[in-house]
């Protein structure tokens, strides 16, 4: 088994599919029966509500090439290549799964997703339009992102809301700055209080989430000697789930005005469900015995919970390998991944 | 007198002489008995050290061109025309001067100079040059620099130190900042220090300075979604008489060092002496009774002061109107200087 998922996963990693690039990876898996192809994404299966549906999703997309990255290779039990690890060898063993289950006798409906563009910004995600176009995953039990995640359960995450904060200033001579206001010192308040606002940890269970907020970004000028009469930065709130956009929203407008910033948000992903009762999610870390971690990035599991759809991120590819150059993945944890989903997916009800 | 200078001073603001290109208008001053030419600068006269020398300094060129300024006009008891406050009405006046008194029985001798690139960076300017080729001029009793101050006396300057400050921190993702350290943040303590901080006042006799210290352009980024691993600054310190170029950067290195910065100084412009001891300056205000300020902005008096010469900033033209859309200058205050001057150079001894 370990020989036949590192040789797809090599094979998968040979084919380029930089984010906006998947067309001809979606083809090699459109021609199998029972396949729907929704733009560069690919379904396989359909959640019909005759059994509980488990849906496994995997984007085809890599972050974009680099040098040395072709051939992938295999070499001392690891398969190196462009997404090796985010997320070709997981997408692997989905296709394994797909293919080798016996999938009339399995307790679940097993559909498996494989969607564009992940790499990309939010907006720009295969993932929604095909959520819209395939009202049928809505109806399933579990939905698990094989994301890279060292093989740990890894559920809910934080939600991501970015505003630009703007202050404003009179420009002046620099000579003269008391006939104008300065508005990059107007913005030192802000900065030294976000300098000092420790994580604001939010439990549930045994899992611990952190609310952060960084200024990201900052620019201020007018001119050399002019003192400047706007500074603008990027604030990113990171919020915990079980706190609503708008909650959050409320709470930077509220920051921004304390300090006298004007506030525009620009972006607003929310915080996906802590799913730790539910019932396919107990039996998974009941037969697997994995590690159950909170997940503190956002990701898709937040996009699923979006359209009701329970979700965790499952994989069998290491955190620390994702974006990296001479990226790469372990040949046992392929095989290892591939035996507790088809334990998971046999023995789930 | 006035119909002469506001003719000169509209015939002068037709030649084209944004900075840079001052070649035209050098080249109509050249051909004077007695004048050297030095690049696009041109001297009139000389300080051979038989009598008190007084010289006169004009610069040629003048900001950028904008639409309109061409041609130059008179209405209204005014010139317009690009550069007419700033500074082709007092050329005028030099000229005048030069050509209409008789020299050789002044008190002092008269020096007229005129100098190129005055608007752009310091380092380009003619000046510095100028004084390096013509060390006659260092002989001065005194300079007086014809920018516009609306006939007041305007003495000493302000020095102007700019520093690149660099707060240093670590990258991290926007997630999980804590495994970071958020430059922009570290910032914030000398920012709200800054916007604290009151002008700190110098006096000399009357007159009153004012140390300042603004940040004028302020840069963080790393990526969206990326804790900032680097916060520049510009820190603009302009610094009373009195101070040394030294101490004023010790000055600025202190602060940087208390607030955790890097600090590089990118320019040091000293401050310029406050000449109100100089018996020309006395008697100057004696013959006119104009009244005496302090210069607050960086001028050319101090790069004059670094050659030992003492100097002071005296013009017809307007403040108010200098880089001015539509930029004009009052054919009555032409005149007014011109007699004022006159009078000056004439019972100076």
């Amino acid at each position: 088994m370990r020989e036949l998922l590192a040789e797809l996963t090599r094979a998968l990693c040979d084919v380029r599919s930089p984010v906006g690039e998947e067309a001809a990876l979606a083809e090699q898996l459109a021609y199998r029966p029972g396949a729907e192809r929704i733009g560069n994404s690919v379904v396989l299966g359909r959640a019909t509500g005759a059994k509980p549906a488990v849906a496994l999703f995997g984007h085809l997309d890599t972050v974009p090439i680099q040098e040395g990255d072709f051939p992938a290779y295999r070499a001392g039990g690891r398969v190196h290549g462009r997404g090796a690890s985010d997320m070709k060898g997981a997408l692997a063993v989905m296709i394994a799964l797909w293919e080798r289950l016996d999938r009339e006798r399995l307790p679940v409906e097993l559909v498996c997703v494989f969607y564009d563009r992940e790499e990309g910004p939010y907006e720009q995600s295969g993932l929604g339009p095909l959520l819209g176009a395939r009202p049928d995953l809505r109806r399933a039990a579990l939905a698990l992102c094989l994301e890279p995640t060292d093989l740990s359960l890894q559920v809910g995450c934080c939600g991501s809301l970015h505003a630009t904060l703007t202050f404003r200033g009179r420009s002046a001579h620099s000579a003269r700055p008391w006939q104008g206001k300065n508005a990059v010192h107007e913005a030192g308040a802000l900065l030294q209080h976000l300098n000092g606002l420790p994580p604001r940890e939010v439990s549930f269970g045994e899992l611990t989430y952190r609310e952060v907020m960084s200024v990201t970004r900052i620019d201020g000028f007018t001119g050399r000697n002019v003192v400047p009469a706007s500074c603008e930065l990027n604030l990113n709130f990171r919020f915990a789930p079980g706190r609503s956009v708008e909650d959050a929203e409320a709470e930077v407008r509220a920051l921004a005005e304390r300090f006298g910033a004007e506030c525009k948000v620009t972006d607003r992903a929310p915080a996906g469900p802590v799913v730790l009762d539910n019932p396919l999610v107990r039996k998974l870390r009941a037969l697997s015995g994995v590690a159950v971690e909170p997940k503190q990035a956002w990701t898709d599991v937040a996009r699923l919970g979006l359209f009701g759809i329970p979700a965790a991120n499952f994989g069998p590819g290491e955190q620390a390998q994702a974006h990296q150059k001479g990226e790469s993945c372990s040949e046992e944890a392929l095989e290892r991944g591939y035996l507790l989903l088809q334990r998971f997916l046999t023995e789930a009800a």
